[in-house]
């Protein structure tokens, strides 16, 4: 039998090192990563991850066009506020099946955005968090090839939420050895730290202390479930997030 | 009294963005680090780093040319051996004080170089390594400026055994405010982690590994001693080492 590839993990998106042939975890813990998967697992027809509100509001017009019967729901936040127009925010608590299910939804988040965009030529790209965590490690560890484990970060600096998620998945896959570079081992010893109280390891992270800046306690304790979703969402050539 | 600056740590010199008046500190633990600090130790007049082999020889031509008197020896390695007509290689065990004493010491440094060249633009760079992990943290301390402590890592990659000393380092400058980027957060968390075994953490790094493959354990332990010399060193306008 053939070793399974080695992992590795890029702290931010602009430490990724595109390899060929490499399968392609993004994380995005808080809380977009989460968000999609939340939207995804309770009947949302799919995502489509924009960078821009400009750009979100064209998509939605466009996406009405083409299907007129369908229902299309603008997503995402700007400094945590809700966006003028838009039907939900940043929140997965708000993305219940009463809102979405069968939706389309049209959601802007930057680094989440940035990260799936730094993915684009891996054959198998999967958005993990703590919710899906098993399940995005099945859904990855069935193919041999090396797997890169991408953090989004937050406009370019290390997240201590994403780099612990990361550790989470890593522990998920032990067969898998570790590449040379060293930031996969670093997220491990964190995540293996951190794993006893999981919402205060997430609330003492850049994302986290954001949340609590804006009163989001609930959030930070939603998101630190795991493992309550089977739902991996996948990239479709088009850019749009379906169940893999 | 002004608060002093808040500390930040770039995992790799590539990581590092460049900040006005920051204060730098660069980390090439295993083993450039350690060697260019305990060879000023041994009474070296001067470390010159340089990151070819050819640029190496080329200035030591010119130190005998411009000083005909004065000692000039030839340090540093490539994948671990000797590099030929060099007269010392890259273990801090090496720089004695019956070798080094008085002489100027040009050294090939991959890593190390690239990361003081990051640095260039800062009002104070000093090199911190374990062996003058106190006597660094003093002296970046006496300045409020903020402060950025640059991993020089290997060709690119994350080094556990530079974040190690990242850690120890924002370990020692408690009354510091971390930057909003969570890198030192992680260091931090290694650090606590990996204190009461050392000599271990560093040998699970990408460095420590290198130097296991070689054979040359004895220089893990040399480097996993904390606080052996008070020398820290500081590049010169024209890239020169001596102590501060």
């Amino acid at each position: 039998m053939t070793r399974p590839g080695p992992i590795t993990v890029a702290l931010t998106h602009g430490a990724y090192v595109p390899g060929v042939g490499t399968i392609a975890v993004v994380i995005d813990q808080l809380r977009a990563g989460t968000t999609i998967t939340m939207a995804l697992t309770n009947g949302a027809r799919r995502v489509i991850p924009v960078t821009s509100v400009d750009e979100a509001l064209a998509r939605r017009d466009s996406l009405r066009r083409e299907n007129p019967g369908r229902r299309v729901l603008l997503g995402g936040e700007r400094g945590g506020v809700l966006i003028p127009g838009f039907d939900l925010g940043n929140s997965p608590r708000e993305y219940t099946r009463e809102r979405v299910e069968d939706a389309d939804i049209v959601f802007t988040t930057t680094n989440g955005t940035a990260a799936l965009h730094a993915a684009r030529s891996s054959p198998l790209v999967v958005v993990a968090c703590l919710a899906n965590l098993s399940a995005a490690a099945a859904v990855v560890d069935r193919e041999p090839r090396p797997i890169s484990i991408i953090c989004a970060g937050t406009h370019g600096l290390v997240g201590l939420d994403d780099a612990l998620v990361a550790g989470a998945m890593v522990r998920c896959l032990p067969d898998r050895p570790l590449a040379e570079d060293d930031a996969a081992r670093l997220c491990l010893t964190w995540w293996d730290d951190a794993a006893e109280d999981i919402r205060n390891a997430l609330a003492s992270s850049l994302g986290g202390r954001g949340l609590i800046a804006l009163n989001q306690h609930e959030d930070l304790e939603f998101c630190a479930q795991i493992d309550i979703t089977s739902v991996v969402p996948r990239p479709m050539p088009d850019g749009s997030l379906v169940p893999a």
